[in-house]
């Protein structure tokens, strides 16, 4: 009963608050649980299986492309933290320090690490002799750790699940194939697989990661018109091999530096799937990310043979290819109704006596609420096609919210002006100096997104200053 | 060039220096490397491919008797580690001790997660309402760092990965009959799927984990006559509960505390596997856990359609089933061999251009060296066929060198003479007095591995002491 009391209070209505709302469907949808380490979250079974299923479907992906995993320690030395300027610049401020090991004080200070550009140069400047020993193409699963201030479940953590691309390569050309690769492949992923859709580009010198050359990264639209960075893929260039000495012979015997990438997506993305999907009855998962794909809920259980036919259903919709569920708690159909609509659950299957005297079931779709009475025989089938369908109207809808949230804007009082009464992407043209991106964010808190790589010049001048215009930029306020 | 250097120094035999043996396979056939970080080291990707295998199939073992996975974060604070009064006193000298986050100390210290009961019972004690909550069965999959003085790779490092069970039920006996399930798990995931016959008991009050009422273990004898425990499952009763307040109200709305378990296995276990199945030549490794589990290998590749039909080879081998690859590479045949064996992969398939006139190809068996002529065409039939036999070989193979490794003793003097003429476990009669434990592991270093499920009574009188017996024990060496 304790459960169910949970689910009567009506969660807060997206457009009441749409904060609120995003906390009370993580709590509902049983995705998280605070805990008593301040800023850290307890990822409850149906958020880790997102998680689980995220991370097979790239890992697979990654693996195709010849990616092989790998794990390196969790703490780094200070002094391998410091050897590269700007990473340590970037790092330090937010991380976690370890200062005694047993009964004793550590000679040196380990961070925690909060990513492992550096333990991944170290290992490499050993591991890696010859350009027959090129490319690399190492990945780990792990946590990191990052001091936050503020934090958010998913969002912002203190400790998050993400995995790691640590790649090094002959030479520059094959490194910057490989960053943009994986940002594609990122994309790709995040739109097939989540139906989220993403605007593909490059981050500004201001925006990059601390120590790359360049920053490649996918943005993704939320429902309240705020912009969530949702992977990214970035070129080092041999900035890292120089500081941390990897090199390698080359054919004509010559020592190299190699050229590095780095790459990653976290459990942040699942944050991204609940504030794109979600609505006010609680979570929408995608078919092909949800733990549970349909569930079978029987009408007046305690009917001669409700139950039964319930339980073939359940059988036929996982022969079908399905995964499914059968609710045959105690708990009313309401209640079921409501709880199956709170975890996101793409579909459900309402079968009752007049039902099964009708030879029909009622198929209930999460996504828009459409109701359709089949044949039982035929509802597996059915429902198997329903699983492509969502996912296809599921992006469509996401893709037009995207597409109808990106303003244009020429001058700084329409960039102002937009950005508080238009939410979503505003596309505008900029000088490329950190100047204006600084001061459009302190007069609208709006940072630049990417500089998209379908580039367009729709004005000759910088939105903010007024100097000719380098690039065409996506601003946002973002999480 | 550097890597085939590598493999020519031969790697210490294994009578010569079992430790330096065990040293050199892990170094030669790139399960791992050392790092920066004193006693951690870098699973390479063998050796990380081989946790994903053994991942793979304990999570689909664990999830068919119901288990669900979760996260839990990976630091404890001081104050909750303290609250179960026998644990902290086992763990607290040994754990690593984070004091800064960002720059700023922490009020309170938090330890890195040496294991998670306390974050667990934390959660849980917010988690469980009502009888209808339990039982409850999570698992997470993580890393845990205990600072260890002395360190070896996968045996004893500061940090290793692991999966650690947590259940809480609403009976004592429904505790307990988890505990046994899921060391039984253990037991037949390691001898069926790792080809590593186990000693299945319980641990003496001694020797049991931090909290717990008992805790159950698999003891696995080593090529060198020493025991590895390779799984424990722990049964805690309510005495967590009780410090954690952890409480449910039953059927008859009164309050209960829970009764729970816990259980886990490690990297520590590929350390076993190296050191069941090596020999001189590397690792031997079997084929159900085998990342690779066939190598063809071209003989002559450059001559006209040699390398077409090792092509041609490797397709037929995965149709069939196996995990395989070709080794095309400008190396020399026998370099190729040689890798192939220090690596551990249970077949090579040798094809030359006489086999090819023949219609022929070499099979050879990484565990015995046998060599099978047969026809090409029936080559991935039998290849597969070889994978269940290997794998039966090797169970067998190490069950008899277990079973031969057994000594009964039943007076100190013959317990004294076999600890150190007769490697393996020594079974003999005990009183049930942790004197005797402290007396024989001063008098000899062998500890109390276990008390045999299957106890028999081989002598009146502790082995020790010469009281009366009252518990058949396994002694011996240990890692």
């Amino acid at each position: 009963m304790a459960k169910e009391k949970k689910l009567v209070e009506a969660i807060t209505s997206m457009d009441t608050d749409f904060a609120q709302w995003y906390t009370d469907v993580v709590k509902k949808a049983e995705l998280i649980d605070y805990t008593s380490v301040k800023g850290c979250m307890a990822i409850k079974p149906a958020g880790y299986a997102l998680w689980e299923n995220i991370q097979r479907e790239l890992d697979r992906r990654f693996k195709e492309t010849g990616v092989e995993n790998v794990y390196m320690p969790m703490f780094i030395p200070e002094s391998l933290l410091q050897k590269e300027k700007d990473h340590v610049e970037g790092f330090a401020p937010e991380v976690a320090w370890v200062t005694q090991g047993g009964l004793n004080p550590l000679q040196e200070r380990l961070c925690v690490r909060p990513t492992s550009e550096t333990l991944f140069c170290d290992f490499y400047a050993n591991d890696i002799q010859s350009y027959r020993d090129l490319p690399k193409l190492y990945n780990q699963w792990c946590s990191v750790v990052r001091w936050e201030k503020e934090t958010r479940p998913f969002l912002r953590s203190r400790e998050f699940l993400w995995q790691e691309g640590h790649t090094a390569h002959a030479t520059a050309e094959e490194a910057e194939e490989r960053t943009l690769q994986m940002l594609n492949l990122y994309a790709d992923f995040v739109e097939e697989f989540l139906a989220i859709p993403v605007i593909r580009g490059q981050k500004t010198e201001k925006e990059k990661f601390s120590g790359a050359e360049a920053t490649y990264t996918i943005e993704a639209l939320m429902h309240d018109g705020k912009a969530l960075q949702s992977g990214t893929s970035h070129n080092f260039g041999d900035g890292f091999a120089r500081a941390f000495n990897v090199q390698y012979t080359d054919k004509d015997n010559q020592l190299q530096y190699v050229h590095q990438t780095s790459w990653g997506v976290s459990t942040r993305i699942i944050g991204g799937l609940i504030m794109v999907h979600g609505d006010d009855s609680g979570l929408v998962l995608p078919p092909k990310v949800a733990p549970v794909q349909a569930m079978v809920i029987p009408i007046q259980q305690r009917k001669e043979g409700v139950l039964a036919q319930a339980q073939r259903m359940k059988e036929a919709l996982a022969e079908a290819g399905l995964r499914v569920k059968l609710d045959d708690t105690d708990k009313s159909p309401g209640w079921k109704f409501a709880e199956q609509e709170m975890r996101g659950i793409p579909i459900r299957v309402e079968l009752g006596p007049k039902d099964i005297e009708a030879g029909t079931c009622v198929i209930v779709r999460r996504d828009n609420g459409e109701k359709i009475t089949v044949p039982i025989a035929e509802a597996a089938n059915r429902a198997a096609e329903l699983m492509e369908s969502i996912q296809e109207d599921m992006f469509a809808r996401a893709k037009a919210h995207l597409d109808s949230h990106i303003t244009d804007v020429k001058s700084y009082p329409a960039f102002k002006d937009a950005i508080e009464n238009k939410p979503g992407f505003l596309r505008a043209m900029w000088c490329g100096e950190e100047a204006c991106e600084l001061k459009i964010k302190e007069d609208t808190t709006a940072t630049s997104r990417c500089m998209p790589f379908e580039q367009e010049q729709i004005s000759d001048v910088c939105v903010c200053c007024g100097k000719p215009a380098r690039k065409l930029v996506y601003w946002g306020k973002a999480y």
